[in-house]
């Protein structure tokens, strides 16, 4: 079971300190790399301008802690890196439990959970606790250390083109900026890793980017430097986030939402999940608000299962690898993508090669005895080559069918044989 | 009563033999042409190509039956043509009741029925008999005797073109290749007479092109002959069939859904029979297959009575013109087609001939003493004036003012002889 | 409150006797001049062509009375202008009871009720009466004394433009052809009358037209004179009528239903009344009848209070300013249309600045801190910027956004101020 095998990859990237830039990242991508030879690493100096943006400084941390007012060593980084607040500047003092209190976050309607908190553009330091740890906390002195360093370093990200037969790309995004967290994120990396290593081994009719990147930053950065290429080139793609636990399946449109990866994930969810979540544009939160931006519009879907900010366990220490990851579940948003995959690959036009009706009984296509009934796949057969017009394509062919498109291929596979059909690229014009 | 006419004509037609070719056709045409003196016959040679088909053999028989162990005779086609598998080849042998059965057809689910069957593209031989008399038969030796011939002769079709002031051509198929089955299908070609009969009689702004053919074969044949003609000439289009019970109306479109014939035809049934029953696409199953297919795409949408496959007795010696159908039920199927011809023969696109409303009041067509409440009538007139702005139909005038197009015939007659509203063939383009 | 001060003009024009024609309508359109000194008289002589219509005759009265049998004066003009119906023709003669009664005119259905009656295109003298009232009439001989006038004169109606900063218009028409009626129709005038003079105090990005006429020979007069000029300015427009009473809000569309004004009056209507009644084209009776007319296909919308025809004391004298009638009806009226102006003024293309979304942080525009939920506020900016397409206009954003419109004023300004977005007069090109 592939799901395994992607749970077993996420345990093993689960401790690394994820974030906008540092070694977190670069760690991440280099096990990545053990999956996926051809993955190359780019970095892009801090004060990089990306449009509207500056790369920020490299974030690094050595160790960050507090000490307690009875000795005892609390919010420590080494133990879990949801403590210390990312992009946390360095400090070394000793305060009163007041004056901490201004740096500490926590849940009070979610007491055992430690929430996950950033200030990457402004600067601040803070950890973050279970509010039932917080609440035990005794008056007295505290001793604060956060050994970290902003500096001048670099954003990393990576990037994997798989070449197809043609020049067109299907691009597929992922993040590597968070940390210890599942869902919401090992659950997109691990899984677009392993959606890249099946169609490595495979012959592709397209070519597909993928890009591992922090969220926001990244891909304002990878835009900045590609879009030009992309817009040339992308004809569909998928924002890979939220494909980890086994409790629903989640659809998000593109902006426009009329692009072929919304009609694609659309129609495989209907399929696999008839009671998926559809949300709407409005409900974005990921790195389709880059994709999809005004002039940049980009095809890009998202595919998920539990969406991110729309479950309990979201941006805290309860989004785990055992109660809300699972291997059922990211088999599931796997092979979710996969389909989705195959359906672009499997992206034509159908077109009778005859007009009328062909005669299928003299290719033993049809039984030739008319009885009062016949079967469902010969009907199907018919109902394929009746709308075989080369103006549908095949999607649109099985939705009027309502079916799933993959009970087609068989169909496809054997009328195309018998020189009865003929695939095209692209769409007939009107007459 | 016209339902009554034709169903006389029915009845004289059920004992004839049709199939896809033979006597039993030509016998069906000359009893046509006695209505239409100016239907035409033509003769397509067996081996004839069209598309991916050939024009099968001839089919004659003289006789056929099976003489029972105990010297009865059964299955006598002679007593009703069903009883014998269509195109049957000849067989006069002895075999035990084991062998025999292989040969044998009949409807379990429906022990009182001949099942109907054929085996145009296969060589075979068969009978067709009620379940319950297949029960009764004995251990012993049969005698079968199927005195037929599959020759190189023709198939025959009849065509009937009506000029009209215009060369443009509502076309209308019905089938004769059915034997003795009522609904489906003597109430299609009977029907098609009358409603030729009367067109005949009448100034026709159309010309209308009839066809009496076998099913699948026959318009394939006819298409490939005629295809270039009518993709010029054709603006619209009924197939009937199924046209002579008075269980329910039906509707099926054409393939792409939205021509004049779909409009006009569930514009009809709407008014007539508001609780009629819309088919789709996938349920077709009669010549639609062909006019309709993908590169043939002709205008071509049915208006029914209870759709072949979805009644009980369809294609079984149930299906007869006693219990099925009926003067009414013919009568019902007439008057919606002619309805729909009706409807096509004024459809035009009104133009107000003033800016802003008329002054009905001068013309005696307002009353002119405004009081709080003015006529349903006068409230109609106006409405089609108001919408009278050369860019939409009649039909869709209708649409919009929610009443039958045929309650505006008198207005817009009334309104035209005042000077009030032209007339026009086709929409004004956008200014 | 503004509605108390428009129920004062109401009452002030209340008693004048208003027509098509006549010193009714001088009088009130002087009295509007006093709010309005822009405001400008049209005299269009008695003969005048119009399209299909020809300006009637001038119509002036100085008494209508009956005098019974026992010496009572009844169906007193000077008391209440609805007992004469309009446009009668002079008489002065004695007559018994069933002459008369064949010139009276009562409500059955509505005992109390004096109906309002008109007879503007056939010679006619009648007076209208309550039912009971009439029913109390007895044997004996009548007096009926008509003193008025129809005589070659003109057609008066008033005219203000309100010159913007661009030369585009919108266009408000409303009566002034109503007599001792509220709803239907001094609310309008009086409405109108305010809305222009708030209009009058501000800048404008659009010329505003307003007209005050007879309604439907007023407005196909109007039409008549400046179509071309319309046709040419006009962007959006609205037909001012039944905006008095607190019962309803109502929607008429244009003929096309999609033009700018629909699409304006619905989004207000949406948000203000949820409930508001959306009537189609075919519930027509005002001047949208020519204003929207074949030809003329002004983008002219109504937004009402109660719809005329549609309540109980429409076209009678229940129609009044006490009970039916209201401040606080008016003001609901003023401000449904005032912020329909407003919505169109903002009628704008906002297209973001930069690709991609831009980084509100180092603007003070977005908290800084990542925390699990950001406000709605922020979410709202960024909905909004992720629309900014320059394609769409705020208002479909607003849709987009599920908030009205004049919701985004404020966000829309900041993000103007920070320079992050402009705003289009038209809409980009797609590309």
């Amino acid at each position: 079971m592939i799901g395994e095998e992607i749970h077993k990859l996420a345990t093993r990237l689960w401790p690394l300190n994820r974030s906008l830039t540092g070694d977190g990242v670069r760690e991440t991508l280099s096990v990545l790399k053990e999956h996926l030879p051809q993955l190359t690493y780019h970095e892009v100096p801090s004060g990089t301008q990306a449009f509207d943006w500056k790369v920020p400084k490299e974030w690094r941390v050595k160790q960050a802690y507090i000490t307690t007012p009875c000795g005892k060593r609390i919010c420590d980084f080494a133990q879990n890196n949801l403590h210390l607040v990312g992009y946390s500047t360095p400090v070394h003092a000793k305060m009163d439990l007041a004056e901490l209190q201004a740096h500490l976050h926590s849940l009070p309607s979610q007491p055992e959970a430690i929430p996950y908190t950033t200030s990457f553009y402004r600067e601040h330091w803070g950890f973050c606790l279970s509010q039932t740890e917080r609440e035990n906390l005794k008056e007295g002195e505290y001793e604060v250390l956060i050994d970290s360093e902003l500096f001048d370093g670099a954003l990393t990200y990576g990037e994997l083109l798989l070449k197809g037969e043609s020049p067109q790309e299907v691009f597929v995004s992922t993040y590597v900026c968070h940390p210890s967290m599942a869902n919401n994120e090992l659950s997109g990396p691990c899984v677009a890793t392993y959606i890249a290593k099946r169609l490595s081994g495979l012959n592709r009719r397209f070519s597909y980017r993928f890009v591992f990147i922090p969220e926001t930053i990244g891909s304002i950065v990878y835009l900045s430097r590609n879009l030009e290429h992309l817009k040339k080139h992308v004809i569909a793609g998928f924002n890979v986030s939220c494909v980890g636990d086994d409790r629903a399946y989640s659809f998000l449109p593109s902006r426009s939402g009329d692009t072929l990866s919304d009609e694609i994930a659309q129609h495989v969810l209907k399929h696999i999940a008839p009671d998926y979540k559809a949300y709407k544009w409005r409900d974005r939160g990921s790195d389709e608000r880059q994709y999809c931006a005004p002039g940049v519009d980009l095809p890009i879907a998202s595919i998920m299962r539990s969406k991110y900010a729309r479950y309990d366990e979201y941006h805290t220490s309860l989004d785990d690898l055992i109660s809300v990851v699972t291997p059922q579940g990211l088999e599931g948003g796997f092979n979710a993508l996969w389909r989705a995959i195959e359906t672009l690959e499997n992206h034509r036009y159908p077109k009778a090669n005859f007009l009328c009706e062909p005669q299928l009984g003299k290719r033993g296509l049809y039984p030739s005895l008319s009885i009062k009934k016949s079967g469902a796949n010969v009907r199907l057969m018919m109902d394929l080559l009746s709308w075989a017009d080369g103006r549908r394509s095949l999607l649109q062919i099985a939705e009027e069918c309502e079916v799933p498109v993959w009970d087609l291929y068989a169909t496809v596979e054997s009328l195309a044989e018998h020189q009865l059909l003929s695939l095209l690229d692209a769409p007939l014009e009107n007459a």
